[in-house]
C-alpha cells in the first residue's frame, strides 16, 4: 500500500472554505482513492482579478493502484 | 500565575470555522480559563467518513488553579 | 518595482474569513496597489471579550510608488 | 468527535523502532482509542546510561470521549 | 522508561529568567521526576495588566511511573 | 540535466525502514534514474488497520530524460 | 479592531532582558496602545562594538486607530 | 481555476541563475500556463561531476486546464 | 540603540542578485543607517509580465534615530 | 562545563539504524565525552552506489575539556 | 574573508544570560576574531545535577585567518 | 564511510554567486573529499564595509578519512 501526495491551490471569490473545496473536487475528479489532505497555506489575490480572489494551497494524499 | 497548553482537534462535516468551534466548546466544557487558541492546523479527512470531515488541530491555553 | 510587506492581524466575532477581511480591508482603505495578501495565522481570543474574537494575522504586499 | 494530542518518549537499548513501539505500548495501556502517532524526533542518550538509549518523541492521537 | 512532555506558560514581573522559573516551580510542585526542560518562546504581555507581564513558554519532560 | 522530485508514502506492518523500502520499490519500479530521496516524516496507523502500520513519507528525486 | 506588528531590535550592554525593555520602551515612546511582544531571537555582537552588545529582536503588536 | 505545483531541480556549470532558469525553461518546455515558480534551495555538487554543478530547487505553479 | 526591520521585494527582469540590489537601493533612497540585509526568499513571476520577472524578498535593518 | 556539537552523516547499505550507529561509532572513536546525539535527517542515496546507502545525519554534542 | 560558525553549549547555575556568557567566554578563550553569536535554544537540566542547570546553545561566528 | 558538515560564510563585494564561491574556494583548499554544499542563507552587509559586502553562508559536507 503505498500513497502518493500531489500539491494543489483551489480558488474562489467567496471563502477560504471554498477555496479548499475547490481544490478537493479536482481531486476526487481526477484521482481515485483520494485518502486525506491537508491545507498548507491561505491567500487572497487582489490584483490583476476582480474583487478577492480565496486561494487554499493543499496537499492531496491518494492510495496508488498496486 | 501559570498558564498550561493541551492539543486538541475538532472535527466537523461544514467547514473548518466549524471544527475550530468544535475543539473550543470541547475545551470550555471541561477546562476553566481557557484564554486563548492558536490554529495548528487545518486538513479534511475522506476515507473512512461519509462525505469530508474538516478537521481543525487548535492548542488551546489556559489558567491554572494556584 | 518594489513592494512592501506588512503584517496585521484582523479580528471578527464571526469566523476566519471575516477576520482575514477586516484586515483586507483596512489594508484597503490605507494603502494603495495592494497586491496579494499571506496568512499567517489564525487564532481565537476567549478571556477579556464578550464571546469569541476570531483574530487573523495577514502579511499585506502593496507596490510602492516609484 | 474530538481528538486530543500528546506526547511521549519512548526508550530503548536496542533501536528506534523499540523506542518507538515503547511509547505505543504506553499509550495504548492507559488510553482508549489512539488513532495515530506521529514522530517528532529520533535521539540517542550516551551519558549516565549503559550503552545507548535510543529515544523516540511521538504525538499521539486519540478520540476522547463524549 | 517512558517520559511526558507538557506545555506551561510561566509568568513574572521581573524578568524572563523568572518566568521561566515560575514553571518550573509549577511543574516541580505538580509532577515527579522532571527530568528537563526546553524554552519554547519568550514574549511580553502589555495590555490588561499592570506594568510589564513576561511570559515563558517552557516544555517540561518527566519520567512515567511504570 | 533536470531532476523532478515527488512524494511517496511507504507502509509495512513490520518497521519504518520497511516502510521506506516500500516507497522506495515503488519509486524504482516505475521510475528510471532514480538517484536519491529524503525522508520527510515517519507515523503510526493505528485505527482502521490490524495491529500497526508503519508510515514513512519520503521525497524521491530522478532524473527527467531530455 | 484591527492590530499592526512591526519588527525592532533592542540592545543592551548588560543582558537580553534589557536588551528587550530597550526595544519595548522604544515601541511605548512612540505608539499608542501597544498590546504584547513576542521575542523571534537574541543575540550578541562581538566585532565593532566595547564589550558585548547583546541584542533582542522582538515583535511588537498594537492596535491601529479606527 | 486551480493550479498545481510540481518540485524541478536545475542544474547549470556557471551559476545559480542559470540552474534556476535550466528548471524554468524545462517547465515551460513541457507546460501550459505556468504562473510563477518559488525557489526552495540552492546548492552545488562538487563530487562525481566536473568542476562545480549549481542546484537550484525550484516549485512551478501552473493552471489546470478545465 | 534600537534598529527597526521592515520587509521589501525588489524586482528585475535579469536575475536575483539586481532583484537583491533594486530592493537596496529602494532601502538607501528612503532609509538613514541601514545595517544590513537577509534574503527571505527568490522567486520568478511569468504570468502577468513580459518574459521573467525575478523577484528578492529581502529584510531590511536600519538604526532609528534616537 | 562547555559542551561543543559537530554533524556528521553516517551511512549503511542495511538500515536507518545502523547509518546512525555508524555516525555514533565515529565520533565515540575520536572524541572523549560524548553526551547525546540528535538525528538531523534521513536519506538514501541510490546512484553512483550500489544497491542502497542509507544515511543518517545526526548532530553530536560532547563536554569540551576545561 | 571567510567566516566559520560553530555551535557551543554553555552552562550555569544561575540564569540563562550566564549560560549565554559561559560559551561566549570559552569561545573567546580559545578563538581569534569572533564576530557574533546568535542563541538558538535556552533550556534548564533538572536530573543529574544540583539544583537547576541553566543552557544556551549559541553559534559562534568567527573570522578565518586567510 | 563518514562525513561530516561544517559551515562557512563566504564574501564578495559583487554578488551572491562569488560569495558562495568563496567559501567553496576555501572548502576545498583546507579539505580533502568535499562532496557537496547546502546554502543556508544569503545577506548583504552594508554598514563597517565600502559598498557593499554580499554573504553566503553553506553548509560544507566532505568525507572523513577512514
Amino acid at each position: 500500500m503505498v500513497f502518493k501526495k500531489i500539491t494543489l491551490i483551489g480558488t474562489s471569490t467567496e471563502s477560504f472554505d471554498d477555496a479548499a473545496d475547490d481544490a478537493i473536487d479536482r481531486a476526487e475528479d481526477t484521482l481515485q482513492n483520494v485518502y486525506w489532505i491537508e491545507v498548507d497555506e491561505f491567500g487572497v489575490e487582489l490584483a490583476g482579478v476582480e474583487g478577492r480572489q480565496y486561494q487554499a494551497e493543499v496537499t492531496v494524499a491518494f492510495e496508488l493502484e498496486e
